[in-house]
C-alpha cells in the first residue's frame, strides 16, 4: 500500500516543518520554493525538490500552499494546471482573499480549503499545534488523516473565508499581547528592571485575566455592559496614568493612546460606569451591523 | 489579645474588599471615603466609618490608601497628621509619584510602603491575588502578617518607586492584551463570529505564546536578537495584512499601526531577519541608557 503523495509549496519555517511531518509518516513529499537559492539551502532530507511550481503541483493530489502572503500565493499558482488537485492554503490573509482564491480554484477545476496554523515550527505534527480550516468539506474529509498530522483540526464550514475571519481576529489578539509585552519590557528597562525578572510576574497576571476576558466576551455578544467589575471610567484613569508614566520615562507608545481613545469615546457618551468591554463599540460602530 | 487596628482610605472595589478581608481576620477596621454619599452607600458591615480622613488616620497604626489616582492620594493625605503611622499606598501611579509621597511621608514622620495589587476584588485575601511592595522595610516587616492577608506578597526593596516600576510595566502588558482582545472581538463580529466562540481558541493560543515571550525576554536582556524563530520581516508582512484586513472590514485600530511602526523602524535599519523582540529597541532608544 502506497502512501499518498503530498506537495508543499513554500519552504519557510512552517512549510519545511509541514514537509518533515509528512515525511515522518511515510508520505512521498515534493517541495518547491519561489527562490531557487533558498530551495537548495532549505532542502528537506527525503523530499523531491521540484524545478517549477507546476511540476510540484503535478506530483501530488494534495497540495499545501504555505507562502509569505496572499500575493505570493497568487503568483505561485498563476498559470499552473491545478485540475483535480486538493489545494490547502495555509497562507495568512483576509477572508476576502481566501474567498478569491477559492473562486479561482473552482474556476480552474480544483478543490480549495483554507487554513490557519497555530504552532511554532517545533510543535507541528503534535497535539500542541492546532489548525483551523474552512472551505471544501470534500477536501477536509478526503485528506482528514493527513491534515490531522499537522495538529488538532477544527473545520469551520464551507465558507472559505471563515477560517481567515477567525485568523485575523486571533492575530489581532496576538499582536496586542506582543505589543503590550514589548512596551512592558521597555518600561521595565527604563526603571532598571530586567525583562526576565518581570516576565514571570507579568505572564502570571495576564493568565489571571483570562476569566475576565471571557466575561467581556459574553458582554460583547449580549451587547450588555451594565455589571462592571472594571469600569470604563476607572480604566480611563489607569490608561491616562500609564500614558503619562511612559512619556515621563522616555518610552511612550502610541498604541496606548489609540486604546484610550476607544475608552474616551464611551465615557464621553456617558457610559463611564459601564464595563470596559464596551470599548469594543468604539471600533467600527456602523460597519458591523451589516456584516455576518 | 487585641488585633491591631487598621484604617482603609478609599472604598472603591479594592478598598472595600481589603476592609472586608481585615474584618474577617478580626481586625478593628476604620474606613473613610472622599465622597460622603459614597461612604454611606458602601458602608462595610463591621467597620467604623470615620467623618474625616484625619479621624480615620488617627484611629490606626496601619493606614492603607486605595484611592483613584496619585492626585486623590495627595488630596486625601494633605494636612493630615500622619506621625508614627505606617502608610501603605496601593494607589496606581508612576515611580516618581510613589517616591514623592515617600518623601512627603518621611518629612511628616510616617513610614511609607508602596504597593500594587493584582487581584479581582473576589480574590483579595486569597492566594489567587498577589501584591508587590517596595519602600519601608520596617513597615513590610512590622505588618507582614496583615499584608499577607491581602495576597501573596513580594517585597522589592527600599526604593518606594520600584513597585510602581513593575506596576506600570505590568499595566502596559495588561492593556496590550485587553486592547488586542477587544480588536479581536470587533473583527470576529465583523465576520459574523461570536466573541464567545472565538475566545477559547484565542486564549489558548495566547497561552501557547508565553514561552515565546520568555524567549523574547532573554533576547531583550541580552540585547541579542540573532536567533529569530519569528523575524521582524515576517511580522512586518503579518501586521500589514492584518491592518489591511481590519480596514477592509470597517474596524481599523491604530494600535496596530503603532506596533508596525516599531517593526518598520528595525526593518528599515536592515534588521529584518532578526527577532521580533528587537522592536523593543524602537521604543525610547536613547532614554533607557541613562536609566536604572
Amino acid at each position: 500500500m502506497t502512501s499518498e503523495a503530498i506537495t508543499v509549496l513554500g519552504l519557510g519555517n512552517l512549510g519545511r516543518a509541514l514537509a518533515e511531518a509528512f515525511l515522518r509518516e511515510g508520505h512521498p513529499v515534493t517541495v518547491w520554493n519561489r527562490s531557487a537559492t533558498k530551495a537548495s539551502e532549505l532542502k528537506v532530507p527525503g523530499a523531491v525538490v521540484a524545478g517549477t511550481a507546476a511540476e510540484a503541483v503535478a506530483a501530488s493530489g494534495l497540495v499545501i500552499v504555505a507562502v509569505l502572503d496572499h500575493q505570493a500565493a497568487q503568483q505561485v499558482l498563476s498559470g499552473v494546471d491545478v485540475r483535480g488537485r486538493a489545494l490547502v492554503n495555509i497562507t495568512s490573509g483576509t477572508p476576502d482573499e481566501a474567498r478569491e482564491l477559492a473562486d479561482w480554484a473552482a474556476a480552474n477545476g480544483a478543490e480549495y480549503l483554507h487554513g490557519a496554523v497555530y504552532a511554532v515550527p517545533q510543535t507541528i505534527g503534535t497535539d500542541a499545534s492546532s489548525i483551523i480550516y474552512s472551505g471544501s468539506s470534500a477536501v477536509h474529509e478526503r485528506w482528514q488523516k493527513q491534515l490531522a498530522l499537522l495538529g488538532k483540526v477544527t473545520f469551520l464550514g464551507a465558507d472559505a473565508g471563515r477560517a481567515s475571519g477567525y485568523d485575523v481576529a486571533i492575530l489581532a489578539g496576538m499582536y496586542g499581547l506582543i505589543g503590550g509585552f514589548l512596551h512592558a519590557a521597555a518600561l521595565a528597562r527604563a526603571n532598571g528592571i530586567k525583562t526576565t525578572e518581570l516576565t514571570p510576574m507579568l505572564l502570571s497576571w495576564l493568565t489571571d485575566l483570562h476569566p475576565a476576558l471571557s466575561t467581556f466576551a459574553a458582554e460583547i455578544d449580549g451587547e450588555s455592559y451594565d455589571n462592571a467589575e472594571s469600569s470604563l471610567a476607572m480604566n480611563q484613569t489607569g490608561l491616562g496614568m500609564l500614558i503619562r508614566a511612559a512619556a515621563a520615562q522616555g518610552v511612550p507608545f502610541a498604541a496606548l493612546d489609540s486604546f484610550k481613545e476607544l475608552v474616551d469615546q464611551q465615557v464621553d457618551a456617558g457610559r463611564g460606569e459601564e464595563s470596559l468591554a464596551r470599548a469594543v463599540e468604539s471600533l467600527g460602530v456602523v460597519s458591523h451591523r451589516f456584516a455576518g
